[in-house]
């Protein structure tokens, strides 16, 4: 593992998704494998922590992890804007049946293992979270809504560690936000909110 | 209605939200009112728009919203960043209770009417989204997450128009989003993702 790469505890794993960057959702089941952009992603709980993602039907992705009951929530950061973009307006299930390769291929996308779960975990990301589904049949079928419990997680240290980002200066490094179309806004400064009186205690 | 504040058109309405900022949910019932930071907050459908948002059992937003069926999730600037931390860590129902006031007397917030719901909208945010409630009992006990369809929506149209968030020039209208303990990342810069080519095809 490369010595930027270091685990986060469970206990901190909500702040990787707290500030509500796009994610990275892979899958893999019997064999194939796929990745998917989704802007539609957040922590559920704090301990164990949990995790919800919105996953349409038409998507590759889904049906793997529906078949696997497993996947990777990693978010990707500026320098993978393009990728980002490219891996959420492109089907993985296109791919495989046009051309019998998938979009960590047709990408030249490195990947590493996880720990817990068989899902790829795309490297260069800012953050990796191994999930286990938590079935919820009428919620996924009603809502395309799929909620899962983070089983481990990863970040790079030089942008998270003792529970904080700090992107200063590792600016490559910031995670983005998906506003529409692949126009995206990346992480500025950070703030700290300054104790406020209540009116008249001041 | 101030000038700059103008109807987002629903079918554009997630993009209000898309960027995953921390937003405030209120609610009202039965002349009671309250407010309430929640930083777990995402879209879940695009038409007719749909919310997704964690509120803690131990919340009196939860219960005016239950009570009533409706909510606003409002979202916050950098401006308000002290308040957002302020109203995210105290307790609507124990100020009633000691004092008989509620968070919006205490800490001196002005509101308005919404066009679709009872509850109050916050002065000030940068965009508005009125929602009634779509009951989903067993998933709101089991996991704190509340579903709605969003009814009605407005934006401060200095910083979100054309179905684009455009905040240069309104540093102090940005948009937060929390890591934890009242630590917050503000929207930076705008990027545009590039059409990515496929490996071998460039």
């Amino acid at each position: 593992m490369p010595a930027h790469r270091r685990p986060v505890d469970l206990s901190k794993a909500y702040r990787l998704l707290n500030h509500g960057p796009t994610v990275l959702v892979s899958a893999a089941s019997g064999g194939r494998r796929n990745i998917m952009a989704a802007a539609w992603a957040m922590p559920l709980d704090f301990s164990p922590p949990k995790v919800a993602v919105v996953l349409d039907k038409s998507t590759w992705t889904r049906r793997l992890l529906e078949e696997s009951g497993e996947f990777v929530l990693q978010v990707p950061t500026v320098s993978q804007v393009d990728l980002t973009e490219a891996l959420g307006s492109s089907s993985g299930l296109v791919l495989s049946e046009q051309s019998g390769t998938d979009k960590f291929d047709t990408f030249g996308l490195q990947t590493f293992a996880g720990t817990k779960v068989a899902a790829p975990l795309l490297e260069g990301c800012a953050a990796w979270l191994e999930c286990r589904l938590l079935p919820e049949p009428a919620t996924q079928q009603t809502y395309d809504l799929f909620l899962g419990e983070v089983i481990a997680a990863l970040a790079d240290s030089r942008v998270f560690s003792n529970g904080r980002w700090h992107f200063e200066g590792h600016d490559a490094l910031r995670t983005i936000h998906h506003v529409a179309g692949g126009h995206f806004l990346v992480d500025g400064a950070a703030v700290d909110a300054r104790p406020l009186q209540p009116r008249g205690t001041a």
